[in-house]
């Protein structure tokens, strides 16, 4: 599966999803955040957002697009204070506004709280539903607000047992960034679906991230994985707090951060992202070994596979696929005549290296099979003798709940067609996957304490927004459309 | 007192306040709201904003600056609908941000509501500071906001049940245009502070605006004035459903709205503007009487009255102070060396009809008295043998609390300042006020029904909220700081 | 005709023309010269141009739009030197495009040039036929380049010299302010058709510009007239040296100064431009009197001359059409159902004044008559009882080739069209217009020296270009489009 | 030497130059031009722009930036007509503004052309400097738009007469596009400095780009590269006529070309460019073998060399470093205190890889030595036992005068530092550079036509403009700024 540059134009694939950031107790922290953003940019291009506290108040900027086009150094400047958090988004289907860039902020009684989420809820709307009914006004459609209504509506003291009050209504996936005027508080849900870790800068500052690669960038170290159910608050006289506020319940930590999603430069779940994908590659191909000429790796998500592929097979790594590295964000289609041409935008196949050859195409995912289909077809025409594609997991059945952006489960191919039909839908000589066990013995040599449900269909926790309440709330929400674009002057500054 | 064109900066005296607008029943609905808001624009030129609804759905556009600013052909467009309602405003200190600008919206339990306001609410923090305290969350700084949020909380089924009930718990001045889906509610608190007034559309279409030019530039005829304590609402099968659900209590429209808010060429309680100005300028000849060679107008608002003082005393009227009419919003100071710049570049005197002559300076108000301190030496330099400062209303001694900008008590002259010594500040050589007796005989030839408090302090609605709830708001507002400002991309549409 | 407020959609009369402004030997040099076109805006709004000279180059700012939208503080502060020229401008129907801004610049071996003009120049064509045959590269479809390249390609020494030459061969009309590193230089056509003045700062500083209300902005003092033939070499030293190149002509400087384009608080042509005007208004009283209750201007350029009119007749003066002052260069057309909308945008009539009674509407012009014929049924749908209109020029009959945008001469209703078919067309009661014995009168109390082209047809300079090369022309700026509008990103500083 | 994504910040090394495209006879011809640009973008980001002819006129659309920000739908629909040419531009130092973006465009008497380049001149400013003289007027700083004043100055009557006169005067560097209403005139310098190739659409259309990577996007078949020499005009019959109107001279293309600027799946001057790169990797191993585990390209250009080297040594190759995709163009720099930061914004060490191990770092370029020297302490921080950098080309000694943008000779480190010396200032165990007979043996096989000069210092043509010439020139551009930015509406579409 192709990970693009810059804005490109999706795939079919999956979706990113969002990545958090928080620093706290140094006087650079929101610069350092939107570093800590810089590095996690892979996990949402939509929109970028910071909050800092200096003791009396929280200021937060946030935007749409990429965190180097969301901040200037005048935006970040007026970000004072020593502590931040801050997100990046991939928008779901619904709203890619403004309004639903994160960090959500509010003023309660307790004062002024900014939170960030990288997860998905699975009985958000549900409790939306009965907010509004007790007269709650919602201004986002996005799932987080849910808290901060919780949090408002509680009548805890401390914003942490507010907080910890909110988070115990609430199931399915969370790692939160939260802060006011004078603290940070951090949270990962009991099942632990997506990644949080602590680093600790030279100076002994903490900071959070959704994956160890923000901290290579601002020169921390890696401390420990924020465990799942864990509450860490971070105070104004430097204490770090822990709480274990919910009920316990098996970790379920997605896999697919290995498969695809975090950078292979990155230590999640303890173990370094690379190395695991090299090693499903070779087990890969163990499983679905073939006799050929060259390994080529779909770029770039294929890459490390591809080469764990070739290390085992002994067969040489090339780039028969070449990629266009200034893909925009808006591209113009040209004449229908063009064939494949939304591939080719992307990819280029190298016919120097592929003509005449058997090529094994290996990529880290299939979705709907239709950029696969394509591929094959620039590559034969590249003048490949045979083309072997080789996916590094298993076949993809069923939609994520908890914070990846899938396609419906109709249009998972995998989901309602058997390998050999997929074979013959992408014209492939022959198409191989990891078996679910090869991948769960290339993730940690053991047995699975992994969320598999993408694979199996098998939910940890399963979604509790019935059909009606969705129903409802999208009545609701589509009942105000606001008109934008060009128009009006700038805001003047409060 | 100077109303300025587009974007002048400001003057030393009132600055304006809001105007509302709404049709229903009418195929184009929005671009008549437009063409409203247009002829109101003078009321408010920070923000402008419509919704419009059909049936299904509210659609919201609103931004900063003029009318004409904000609405692009397309904007117009895609706000589809049968019946739209509109507002000007012109910010209050606070907060010059898109999110003040009104109309403000909402989606509740009974679908979507947008709602815009004309006045001030004299309890509103304190109300805000209860709903804080029971977990609403408010989103903007401004006291319409508290209505949204009663009709959230209220138990009654349907909207104008909601709003009624609401607006029983608020007090002050509104003038307000409300609208769902298919239906617009009109309210006029029962004081009747500010103005609003019912047209009918040729084809029987009924309109609503704050003065009654706004039915001129779209070709309706005025039909009659909201009466103060009235709601009335237009419904879908084209009914027009009167109510005065809150208990009756004395009127008292805003005599300013005659003095210098409304436009000459607007009927306003009843009567036309411009006339009831000319008689102020009468009644100020008659009793401030000079001999003198020329009435002199402060452009434009100061014309009628000028033209009503030079009728009664027989003293020619010409125009020896002339209006620069492209005054932009931004302005780039000039060498400190140019005197009394701030006032030249809006007004230059003609020493063509000034030099050598005794001159009548007439003006609608004084406020601070530093614009007309630096008129007088504008005008004695281009040669004036006297200056007479002849006042069209009583001296200004105490803020507005419903609706009107005014600067604070402190910063109005009159209100610490005899006669005398503001003619010795503003270097006059003599200053004479209409009185309060001659103002409401030129308003009305009897006795007054109006609110005067600002020339006597005596306030019909006392303000409710204590110095204590305004300043736990206002900590809780300053908690928070929206850094904004150039970065990032468009938002997407919906 | 009305004169419109911050960019206003099109009257159907004259359009503006240009102004230019030079300040020489002062260390605010550009802010000054902002400061005098802020004063001119009324005779360009279509682009604003700036360069100033600080002895060692030339530096250069323009945009589209007025003065204040153009200039920000950061550009007027890089705009360093101690001389500096400037230009308003007006479009001509081709090219509303950033490339035909003024100042105008180029380098050549002389070393930097900026040039701004007011006028225009009949020959312009024909002189560029034959330097594009010689191989000069035009950029601009502006008359003003071809000074450029004259000067360019003269073998002259000194640029006052080269410009002496090229001005020698162009015929029209000029009213120039010319930069290079260290000097200013002014020079006027031989017949003077457009006005320029010299004033002085009160440190002793030369100051340039069209009218002397840039003069009263700044705070300098009126010295006197740049004369017809005139140029005015400002040097390095404080030189003023003033020279006569050009062979001699009869002056014939443009009336139309008078009726409509001067401010009225300019003096121009050594007269009071507000006192001539009433001086119309009191002989068109005279000439075409009429029994009648109320003398009402079409503002705001009517507004002198109906005040003259009043004066006279001793009919009273009031406001019965009342000005939008909130025209936004954007409008969006509303329901063809209003009737004579685009002048209710920015007019209304006010029956409190004129219901009843018989008016007389006076106005500076009446060009293509179908303005006035909207104000007439507006007026008469007020109540008016009889309306008379008066208007303070002779009937205009023939275009400018000297720098006023006037429609072509078919649109232009006095060309074609006797007194009385007009008065039909535009349903007045009845309808005079000024004599042009009048007219000169009160311009001057005595005989003509003024240009009246546009009243009789006669041309003191003959149009040189004819329609060949103006169709050749014509073509050669067709044959390219630059395509532009959004897209990409801001250039990077030099 | 790394080359970065969308708008990355700049390396320490060779920027890109230019590339230019052209369709003939094609509906659909600026489209296609507009896909030819875009797989063109490795070669210029600055700025981007088309020309489009229909017969009549020349359309043209510039901007700054990539071309998927410059194009937008509309703009592209505008650009009507059959044939087209483009350009992208990487600016020089000078001047990276709107008005040095290319196609340049020009009116003369034979009708609009339009002109794109790539290449430098070598006698540009002697051309310029006397053409100023004669009173040509120039607005650009760009060493093309002498091109289109001595074609606008030639006597003679035809396009490609008046072209080939103008390059006859001409020396240096130019791959030149050139249009008019009805004809695309294509020009390679008699050296071929730069690469020009000739495809075809399935349908016949010509196309030509610099680089074949262009026709495999649009669906073009490569089909000779335009000779040295040539011009090669497009007629409006569909006539393709060939012409050599130069005196012969000595191939002597950029080797360059392979060694960094073609991307890989490009064939250039008949070979492909990534086989070349990988034959370049075998030689350095060959050359300059070494006792290592892991060879790790610096990405993305050192990647098929290193690929090559891994081959040919039979050590392992992988992804030591991996880069950051979401590199924008605006980047705020952080605290000092993270060390070697600038490299890491785009570059991490993968630990999990690299520790413990002996490492080959392969990059194309050593130019400052800057950046490897940051390159080698991530690398030894993340825990390499040995590094050895091996260099797939020669140490660049000398600058390059046809197109390719160096830094000046001293910023050359290999132009006055030994190897040793080298080594010790990156601190690395070892540094290698392939030698010149082993490049050019990896090029072609057999022996040099190609010009080397930046490995040697021997330039096939000398650089004519003298350093006063280059003086002078530079005096007058930098006699004249243009104050731009923030300020002024849009214009108006001509």
């Amino acid at each position: 599966m192709t990970r693009d540059g810059a804005g490109s134009p999706r795939t079919d694939g999956f979706r990113d999803e969002c990545g958090v950031a928080a620093v706290f107790g140094h006087p650079e922290a929101a610069n350092l955040v939107y570093l800590a953003l810089y590095a996690l940019q892979h996990r949402g291009q939509e929109s970028a957002g910071i909050a800092a506290g200096d003791g009396e108040r929280i200021r937060r900027s946030v935007g749409m697009g990429h965190v180097a086009e969301v901040f200037t150094p005048q935006r970040l400047e007026e970000l004072a204070g020593t502590h931040a958090i801050g997100h990046v988004r991939y928008g779901t289907a619904g709203g890619s506004v403004l309004e639903n860039a994160q960090p959500l902020r509010m003023t309660h009684r307790r004062g002024p709280v900014a939170l960030a989420h990288n997860g998905n809820l699975v009985n958000a709307l549900t409790l939306r539903s009965e907010l509004v009914r007790q007269g709650s006004i919602f201004r986002t459609t996005s799932d987080t607000e849910v808290i901060l209504h919780l949090i408002a509506r509680s009548r805890a003291a401390r914003l942490e047992d507010a907080l910890a009050e909110a988070l115990g209504q609430v199931e399915g996936a969370y790692s939160l960034v939260v802060a006011d005027q004078g603290r940070v508080i951090v949270a990962r849900d009991p099942r632990g679906f997506r990644p949080l870790s602590l680093g600790r800068l030279p100076d002994g500052a903490p900071v959070v991230a959704s994956e160890s690669c923000a901290f290579d960038l601002i020169g921390a170290r890696f401390e420990r994985d924020i465990a799942p159910g864990e509450m860490l608050v971070l105070g104004p006289g430097g204490e770090e707090a822990s709480f274990h506020p919910f009920p316990a319940a098996d970790p379920a930590p997605c896999i697919f951060e290995y498969v695809y999603f975090s950078r292979p430069d990155s230590y999640v779940y303890g173990r370094s992202v690379g190395q695991v994908r090299r090693a499903m590659g070779r087990r890969l191909a163990a499983e679905q070994g073939v006799d050929a000429d060259l390994v080529v790796p779909v770029p770039d998500s294929g890459v490390p596979a591809a080469i764990g592929f070739s290390h085992a097979s002994g067969i040489p790594f090339d780039f028969g696929l070449v990629r266009n590295h200034y893909i925009g964000r808006t591209f113009i289609e040209p004449a229908q005549s063009i064939r494949h041409f939304g591939v080719k935008i992307k990819l280029n196949a190298v016919r120097a290296l592929i003509a005449g050859r058997r090529v094994v195409l290996v990529d880290d995912s299939l979705v709907r099979g239709t950029t696969m289909a394509k591929i094959v077809t620039m590559v034969r025409a590249a003048g490949a003798r045979e083309i072997h594609v080789r996916i590094s997991c298993p076949p993809t059945v069923a939609p994520c709940y908890y914070g990846v952006d899938t396609p419906s489960k109709e249009e998972l191919i995998a989901s309602h067609t058997e390998v050999e039909a997929i074979r013959a839908f992408i014209e492939a000589d022959s198409l191989g996957y990891l078996s679910l066990e090869g991948l769960t013995r290339a993730v940690q040599g053991g047995d699975g304490e992994f969320c598999v449900a993408c694979y199996t269909g098998d939910y940890p926790v399963p979604l509790s927004d019935g059909a009606e309440v969705r129903r409802e709330m999208r009545l609701i929400d589509e009942s105000v459309e606001e008109i934008g674009g060009i128009g009006g002057r700038q805001e003047k500054k409060r």
